[in-house]
């Protein structure tokens, strides 16, 4: 009989639901500091962000299936043996960051940010003209769950839509055009906003830096959810300052939590989230992953192909 | 020859609209400061906000085109004689102020004003939980151009649409569910948004007082643009110190503007912008108003019936 640990917090309803997907297994729920050498040591699965120190004890461990769409903290070489089966959750928080990102666009849009500061001032004046949102043109780099939904939701608004992909695919039915990474500096000149969704990795470190920035129409709109890394901050405080970016809307920086002595928290047309889209910040996003979960330790257990396997190259899910 | 002026503040571009639409007629474009008791006196047709103190004087006047939704400023009873054609510019106002409402409601939905607040703290740190937008119900009281623009926007995003009209009519196609406002108490408790856009008039002064605030959903979301006065500010104070009120997204107060000692100013959970989600701050509203301007200057023209007519008693457009 398989052993189970799930370190993750899911309620009494959420519980069951996985219970029930599990059941010809032995299954235990327990905060990630009741682990310990011991009981890690015969440990088949782990649902939740198992502590690295760790890893080496979980000798028995076939399978871990993360609760965050995000699993670079878990792909340092060496790290997590290649032949133990690493899994996102993909699909759980994309609800949830796609509306804060939505909200988000459409705030700076309007400055309601910069009206927000204005009001702190009891100040009854306009901040003169804004653009309508029906009609811009927006670039979503990477059309994942997140990336998707706020093409869907943008679009619904009527705002034009083109997707930058890492690989080849067909137009996703959200997109108006879509490209490959590397037409990136082409296109980048015709946004009116810039949303970005890209994992952490290699490939997406540093993808926004000063040779984008350069390109960009002056006084577009950036909004960043996914990994604060995908933008160079340094590059980013230039284009600011510069006049380049007219607003940035960022639910994640580099680094984070951001210092208290940071630039960008002083600066007038970036707005500062502490990266809280996603987490369990909607309640509806921990009854998506707990069927995520469920779907997954019913298909290894029954010993079906499991979704969202992280590829460890490229940090994305391979499924 | 009918002489006709122009005292709003139109493009070069809209001019000539506006002139083409007009060309029988002797049309000029002057600034409102330039209108004298003199020249006023044989003019038959003004475009633009007539100063209440020249109305004696314009003794010709056949025909008054407001540049503005509303037009309860010209509604005191003796104030412009009742044989004097009054039309509003109903139209040109929902695309802006729709989607400013829209914004808005996202905005404090998602706890941005919070986190802009918290930002200038330079504190990274959750605020707790916050509601899925999809599947929320909402209010639209009024839902004429402006509300009904903002319930297609609300619900292309999967917002529940509980519409409240003045008349009985047929359910339109943005809602799901409409109502009379004789039933506004009945269904208040239902909503997650109240979103108003009502026009000033007796039958809307205070139609949100401590009777309605009684019934909400406690943590309700409220907008209002349209007229600050429709809300009795005393009885929002009250609602908001008591919790009843998650968060206010105000874009009109009453009064305006707004005091600079006014308790409004610094309520955490009220959002405050200046009465800017119309005007001309969306560059798109000029050309819609000059469409409209240009329509009915031809109908005045051509001896046909014009758009956008003022009931005087009930502040609405009456076709």
């Amino acid at each position: 009989m398989k052993k189970i640990y799930v370190i993750a917090d899911f309620s009494q309803e959420n519980q069951k639901t996985i219970r029930a997907a599990a059941a010809n297994a032995q299954l235990t729920f327990l905060p990630a500091c009741e682990l310990t050498p011991a009981n890690i040591a015969d440990v088949d699965a782990v649902v939740g962000p198992l502590p690295k120190a760790l890893i080496p004890q979980a000798k028995k461990l076939e399978y871990l299936q993360l609760c965050s769409a995000g699993a670079d903290a878990y792909l340092t070489p060496g790290l997590l043996p290649e032949d133990i089966l690493l899994c996102n959750a993909t699909g759980a928080y994309g609800h949830a960051v796609s509306e804060h990102l939505f909200a988000g666009i459409l705030a700076v849009t309007k400055k309601l940010h910069l009206y927000r500061d204005a009001q702190h001032r009891h100040a009854w004046e306009s901040l003169g003209s804004v653009p309508s949102i029906a009609g811009m043109k927006a670039i979503i780099i990477g059309p994942g769950d997140i990336g998707g939904r706020l093409a869907r939701l943008l679009r619904a608004v009527g705002v034009y839509i083109v997707c930058v992909r890492r690989t080849v695919a067909e137009k996703p039915d959200f997109a108006d055009e879509v490209y490959t990474s590397e037409s990136l500096n082409d296109i980048l000149p015709c946004a009116d906003i810039i949303a970005m969704a890209v994992p952490g990795s290699a490939s997406t470190y540093h993808m926004i830096s000063s040779a984008q920035f350069a390109v960009m129409k002056r006084g577009v709109i950036l909004a960043n959810a996914g990994r604060g890394n995908a933008i160079d901050p340094d590059a980013l405080c230039q284009a600011v300052d510069s006049g380049i970016i007219g607003a940035a809307f960022l639910d994640v920086t580099e680094p984070e939590p951001l210092p208290k002595n940071h630039p960008l928290w002083d600066k007038q047309s970036v707005f500062i989230t502490p990266h809280i889209s996603g987490g369990y910040h909607m309640p509806q996003t921990r009854d998506t992953l707990a069927a995520i979960v469920a779907e997954n330790l019913h298909r290894y257990l029954t010993g079906q192909t499991l979704i969202n396997i992280v590829d460890r190259k490229t940090g994305y899910r391979s499924n």
